[in-house]
């Protein structure tokens, strides 16, 4: 292993995988999304691969397109703790909206399962942009991008200070008390949100407690990632946007007091693998079910809102194809990704079909240029791992666990076992902020 | 086995135990109840025996008394999960407030459990009365009774429409899309609390879904149990209270247009074993940490708010030493039973300390003794089941599994396996009302 903090490697596990269409081709069949059985088959590819997480991105709302795979359906957390009682050593990434959750309710549940885990927990928090999941919680429209996050700030902060309300230790006492009373003291938080007494009713993990990850890309988004994010996921396209991303979030974050080394950043890689490179071409078409590349540039043209005989596939994309604001309703990052790659490296329609899925990279060959893609991203130091986004679950899984883990291990840049620890030490994400405990005394 | 429905046995398993000072007698030791090994090692005993359900009460709030175990700690529903996923067959018995949870959230993750565990989640739902849970969730008062049990009405009748919302069945071209939209449409509720769109992106369990219980002992307790509650749990101290009550709920039950067979009256039941009956009294005096029957008569004293010296522990009870209201913070229907006993039993203080612990009906004695109170409970028609509730966890679960079960056994009154089915089949909870699907139709 480097010096530096090792590698690390996450996989999305929602419904039948990462392609809107993966439905048609996973094993378990079109309605595997909604099996237990699908969901502990992937996690234990995962685990076979010493993977360091399974991820559950989540939206509370049926995506009502009955052509695509619903991609959230079971609840990630209950989901979670399910398959770390059956599973050991791999951890969980479960995403919650800082838009809807009593802070309280999320708190103690994402900290009971730390608990039952052993400290496999990371928690994504989200800003609900849709208003399709408003609808599910109440008549209120959204608020505006910028009130959002300031409840995601408040939010954030609110769930680390109950992580941390009660520390459970010896009475002085032992034959009149269970605990001490002067480490559970109320809270009483009161901001522009929430109210909040407390403490929590569960006690806080020695190590810390649940990491915390973050993944808005727009400006409040990365405010919020440097304010409190351990583990950053983005969407990143081009190595050096990747770069000038992560340097930016770690200044940000040293400027709010952070050290930097608090912060992982973690982009978003979908792997296309084949044995040859027309075989992962052809891949590339059978998960998008396409009818090869013509069809590829006629879905792009109709995204970016153009007649498929007007695009020229060969010439440069001029990034005002993909304007971006604030205001959008959609990820910003993502968007802003996009007019990045043709910022910096002037691809083409043709190469961009191939550089890109659902907002996030692709790598699209054999398994041995894969692996050089992830060597040489991690290599360049501009990031501190993958969230692997397979197209089809579980088979995609199997060949990236089977084909592409084992060459990271021989260059020594993965390991081949689970190491026992929590998932913070494991990632040595024990940084004073998440370690020091507020020492309540009553006589302050 | 008789012809009627069977008899139904749940098990407390919160904390170390139903005693307050369970947790100096508890095997685990006095920290057992944030002890993830201590719950799984509970439902394994559980399990053994056969029982229907480990049942979890709720409490989203640090009950701040050193001197008693923490009984609510981790989050229920969270625990339950892992716990199902460990043990086979055994039932899970949650409960979640109607005051505080979105109830698009709670019918996710309620029935994403469900579906996790084939059918293994009982919801008990209650309705929060104590302002130490209000203020962990926000600034304002709690709503009077009444006020909140509309809630809970609204909030149940909601998480049934949202459990049956989505009938994920095959569409009629599966070369275009995963299911057929026309059984997914929004359930667009608005009511005088909530408003949902819906509808749920986890579809519904064949069976019908999560088992409803219901606890209140209240008028509007009732009116909710009669409404919505297919488990009732209540205190009940005599058989003949425990009848009226039962027939009450049924009789509301019937004209709200149910069946009087949807119904189970599950009780709570203590019980105090030992070898001797002069043991099962001196295990009384362990559990509640007092020095003896006087000790346990002060307490009664001071709990009534009268001086020892003034308590002629010989004398029959008057009822109007337990008023209660339907303005009152606490349960009524604890209440209520205590004066039923006094009312109907004539009983004295010294029969009373023995009949009654945290407002749960004792039943003190051998194996043989307690087994035969069961049993002539149960004969006698009154009630469907007990909800036990032993001391102190584990070590009372583990007398009761090999000392009183066996015992129900050899009488066929309780089964010696699972039957591999789902809670709600094994109860025969399979009335119209939980398994009609409103078939939604986009003509209509």
């Amino acid at each position: 292993m480097p010096d530096r903090q090792r590698l690390i490697l996450t996989a999305g596990a929602n419904s039948t995988g990462y392609a809107a269409q993966s439905w048609r081709l996973a094993k378990g069949g079109p309605l595997a999304f909604a099996d237990p059985a699908h969901y502990l088959a992937v996690t234990r590819i995962a685990h076979a691969g010493c993977l360091d997480a399974v991820f559950f991105s989540d939206h509370p709302a049926l995506w009502a397109n009955p052509a695509e795979r619903p991609l959230h359906s079971f609840d990630p957390l209950v989901l979670a703790a399910s398959l770390t009682a059956k599973i050991p050593d791999i951890g969980v990434e479960i995403t919650a909206s800082t838009s809807f959750s009593p802070p309280y309710e999320l708190a103690r549940r994402v900290l009971t399962l730390d608990h039952l885990s052993h400290g496999r927990v990371i928690l994504n928090l989200v800003s609900s942009f849709n208003p399709a999941i408003a609808a599910n919680y109440g008549d209120a429209p959204l608020p505006p991008r910028d009130e959002r996050y300031r409840q995601a700030h408040e939010f954030a902060a609110l769930l680390k200070t109950l992580f941390n309300s009660w520390d459970l230790c010896r009475p002085a006492d032992p034959q009149r008390s269970v605990w001490d009373p002067s480490h559970a003291q109320a809270i009483d938080h009161r901001g522009e949100f929430f109210s909040v007494r407390g403490p929590l009713n569960v006690p806080r993990r020695e190590d810390g407690g649940p990491i915390l990850a973050q993944a808005g890309g727009s400006n409040a988004g990365m405010e919020l990632a440097a304010a409190h994010g351990e583990i950053i996921y983005t969407a990143q396209l081009t190595l050096e946007g990747a770069r000038r991303f992560g340097d930016q979030i770690r200044r940000r974050a040293v400027s709010l007091g952070r050290a930097p080394d608090a912060i992982r950043i973690v982009p978003g890689l979908v792997p296309i693998l084949g044995r040859t490179r027309a075989q992962a071409l052809e891949r590339h078409h059978a998960i998008t079910n396409v009818d090869g590349e013509e069809a590829l540039l006629a879905r792009f043209a109709h995204e970016i809102g153009i007649e498929p005989s007007d695009l020229d596939p060969d010439a440069p994309l001029s990034e005002a194809v993909f304007p971006s604001s604030d205001d959008q309703q959609r990820p910003v990052g993502f968007t802003q990704a996009l007019a990045e790659l043709a910022r910096l490296e002037r691809v083409t329609a043709r190469q961009f079909v191939r550089r890109v899925e659902g907002g996030h990279r692709v790598v699209l060959g054999t398994a041995d240029e894969v692996t050089a893609d992830i060597v040489h991203w991690w290599e360049s130091g501009a990031v501190d791992g993958f969230n692997i986004q397979v197209p089809v679950l579980p088979d995609d899984l199997t060949e990236f666990v089977e084909e592409v883990v084992p060459r990271l291990q021989d260059r020594g840049l993965f390991p081949r076992h689970y190491d026992g620890q929590s998932l913070r030490r494991r990632f040595n994400l024990t940084s004073p902020e998440t370690t020091a405990i507020t020492r309540l005394d009553r006589s302050a």
